[in-house]
């Protein structure tokens, strides 16, 4: 059987288990002070071009909930696409911290400047607007769920929005790897760095056990963001795992490379489908293909491997979702090609 | 210069007024523990042929948070529609208590059985449903925010519709009493009681200074409730005063009367923009009517008469809202439809 | 039947309804947008001699939490006395908005500025202070919940450290009136609005049918603060009837006229049990006396008289509350005091 | 350097860090649905003798503060001790989910039945009860930060007591293993199961890299106990890293041997102190022991080996914690004992 259902499904890169082991029965502080983790953060500061602070925590959703409860005033919402994990996949972890998702209708996953523009134009224009959400801070995802990118155009376009309006600018970038290996790809770690207040490079999705890196720019988020994070149960005790797990990953552009092969696979079996005329619902360029398929279809792909039922249109059609990783074996995607070529 | 912008532009009708003076100097427990709000209490179970426990509190927004934050399990949402009073206008504060709202497209403010039954089976059949909210209550308004109703057999579909898929049913009634004296309508308190959870009844739009009378009918969400009323600040000290004041409206069916003179006033409204050819938005019997308006005709009655501006349409023309309440004097009316005729 | 129980047991002074019912047909804007409230407003600046925001808002649980929330970040608490009133009887409003509640050992109700500045400074030094909640406010109620009263070097010392640690520094006058007319009291409203971020002047508990104006004097809390009023159901719809109770009162010192009266019949009763031999268990100059009994006593004087039996000591006595208010009429005292010395 | 400071130092024991390595390669379902933590569930549904939910959650703060938000109302909160983990050092997790810790004094950071018992009686006799917070849930936590423990006879009667009072009970087991194996208990993990609602058993301070196993026994709590977790970001993505941690601890017993071993180099420490006179603050027979020591013994300890300093005491001298692990090694101890007897 193949398994192509998501990007989660192995356990860590052996170079990131290797470290793990190498350095198991040392003593060190926990909580994130141990100088793995001293070293994870200049290393990414480095790879930023930042002077950021950098701080480990364990998964996405925490750090989309921890990120937002600490800049967000009580009365105030994160605009983000309607599509948006938080919006969407974080079962109200948003709501939960007391603030509200402010989804707009994207498109291919992505918002735009002007409609980020729009919003808060609007928002300020309503004689009630004491009685709204008030817009406090947009939520991109880099690559977005649907597996696109921003261009650097784009973000930029948006970040001076968010400057103009007040609202803080937060990137998450849970397969950020994918992105910055893609084909077509212009924004970089530094780009990320100088145009939001801040982003998350993550690891779970790429190669470790399990690690998201935040990378806060904004001064004013970084006071005493680590309180935060231990009232959200989100200090890991041994929290040097994150350190090393990041600094195997980063040292030698291990992450690029991996996410980069996982990319080439990924645009492999998008072109395998797309030679047998199953359209594409989404533009991407990453780990994540999106295609319609009929149940014919789909269920013929199933005898031979797992992948994900996206949603059903109103035709029948399937919208499917195919995901590659760093442990994607090229053979596995020159079998799932033979199938699709015979459907 | 003509007031219809609101239905809580003056004080409390003279009959409320009076009542308040009349027993200014008694002493009475406070909290709402009072022989007023004992009375009241019995009057409204009497006039719902219902059981139920009846508390009184300040306003809207604070009931309504109150009573879904007592109802909804940490990881469960309300379901209600886009136009929903708690989507909209509320500044989050459903929000703020840790749930999410689940927005349906509403159509003339109103949502049906079908879309609130095709929420919760697409929930259930979803096998990612543990990483979304839960929908847990269903929220609407009768009359609506846009002055409809939802009839007898609207209401008890979706009645069913909530107990086959354990969702509690709150009915927001903030104009409660424009809605039973509207004409065709058919839901009577009686049935309020028996097809709902919970359900209020609106003071503060129909006569009284201030107070929504809420009706608990399930003994789940009876359970405890002042403690959480007392926690969001919504017991007022001399509660006296909210049972007072529902007795003045309630006793001898002033609430009703005055409503039926709001909706008879607001109608004729209505029939004089119609008959000028201006759209009405929906279908209300009610003391809300939105009409369109062209910028000129907008323009023109601003010179006499305060309303609302709701929205703008692409093709430039307005949404606006005129409203009616117990205090509409005929001759203001007279006045208007002079203006609008004039148009 | 002669009530001693509480200072709200009535409606509101005369003057005050009158003002309301002299007003009450008039139009205005809703939400506290109206004439009145920019009056009483403007009027409690000047008696104030601040320049800071004045918001009216209905009853002291809500104030208390409103501005709390507007003015901690999620990991921090709030010190104050563990009497104070946040801390014991508002159903954990504090909590409920996602703070905690750090209390100190009060002293007559109050606590002291080296108090706060040991909190702080053990915080600092903690080495596991990220995994404590952070000092983030003092609340301290002026009077107290047992009636006394921080002298102004008090109140300075503890300003003096509120900003020395970062600390915003909040007064809660649910019983303001009582303390400004009380014998020795030497702090001003002015004082008050130098040394403090936030204070309220209650209304409810001194001739208002319900009401606490708030005045904001620090800029990065008067920021939108509206909003977090209306998310949190505190933004009253005829806000005018707000403005119209502070304007009755305040206008011509009725508010410290009414609280004078108050206290001089408060004394003249814990005078007449002292004279007994019955102890006073703080030192209250103010409108509120504590006064052991013996079961006996007590008993005695239920019979005659209600007044709120407070706890129970060890040795079996109890520690009862009289309070008198704007409503307390002399001869009513002076039967109290008959009964008192027929003990 | 010998380091005496906590439990979490290393990484994992050698034998959970194995198997994680030769599972490393397999695909599996993602979010804790996977074979290894069913495997994991069952084990520990035998060795508890319990039927009840077995969740796997990343840290211990995550899980306290998630079962808590699972299992009470908004108005209700949680008694402890006053030392306990919830009210001291989880950054106020409790009341960022909105409810208020209620602390009674412990001995030996321990509470009694009769403790618990008046805490209900006297919430129930107040005629204020509404405004104050609720009682709903004890926690305790087994063995207590002390190191001490609960016998099965004080477990018994708190267990009762709950039940009458209609209290949940949560035991905080993040050291359980310490106090299963210790001299002298007779609390058993059966008796936990039948005596308690919800438990954990703890991973990352007993030869885990991280995870806490919770057992909910009560079924209205075992309810969506998911979707809570996945709302507060403790869904591990690669769930499987939980279950099979936790097999490679408790299929064979490691868990226990590892704790009995710990226990023993404990009270090796404990005793060399004893015999040096330096005095015990609490009977512990678990890993943790805690000595007060005078300045210049702690500090001539400092040069040899890292230990807590927990307070300091009115007299100046000082409460310190050493702390061993399943990584203590004996030679260690003996090092650490010379050092002791030099003093």
């Amino acid at each position: 059987m193949l398994f192509f259902e998501c990007d989660y499904a192995e356990g860590a890169h052996p170079a990131v288990l290797e470290r793990l082991c190498a350095t198991n029965m040392e003593q060190t502080e926990g909580y994130g002070t141990d100088p793995y983790c001293r070293q994870a953060g200049n290393l990414i500061r480095t790879l930023c071009a930042s002077d950021g602070a950098v701080h480990f925590l364990i998964g996405g959703t925490q750090v989309n909930t921890a990120i937002i409860a600490a800049a967000l005033r009580p009365h105030q919402g994160v605009l983000c696409a309607g599509s948006g994990h938080i919006n969407v996949h974080e079962t109200g972890g948003v709501e939960a911290s007391g603030h509200k998702v402010l989804p707009l209708p994207g498109h291919d996953g992505k918002i735009t400047a002007a409609q980020i523009a729009r919003a808060c134009d609007a928002h300020r224009a309503d004689a009630s607007r004491e009685h709204l959400v008030q817009p406090g801070m947009v939520y991109l995802s880099q690559p977005t769920e649907y597996g696109t990118l921003y261009s650097l155009d784009e973000l930029r376009r948006i970040s001076e929005t968010c400057r103009v309006h007040g609202l803080w600018l937060y990137v998450d970038g849970a397969r950020m790897s994918y992105g910055l290996a893609a084909a077509g790809n212009d924004v970089t770690l530094p780009d990320l760095a100088r145009l939001c207040d801040a982003f998350t490079l993550g690891g779970t999705k790429t190669g470790a056990l399990f690690g998201e890196a935040l990378v806060i720019t904004a001064p004013a988020l970084q006071n005493d963001f680590r309180y935060i994070m231990k009232q959200r149960g989100a200090m890991l005790a041994k929290g040097r795992l994150l350190g090393l797990q990041f600094l195997a990953l980063l040292e030698d552009g291990l992450w690029l490379r991996i996410a980069a092969h996982a990319n080439t696979q990924a645009l492999r079996i998008a072109g395998a489908f797309r030679r047998k005329g199953c359209p594409l619902c989404y533009p991407s360029p990453t780990n994540q293909q999106f295609l319609i398929l009929t149940p014919q279809q789909a269920g013929a792909l199933t005898a031979h491997c797992h992948f994900s039922r996206w949603s059903e249109l109103p035709d029948g059609r399937l919208v499917t979702r195919f995901c590659t990783s760093w442990a994607t074996r090229t053979e596995h995607v020159d079998a799932l090609i033979g199938h699709i070529e015979a459907l």
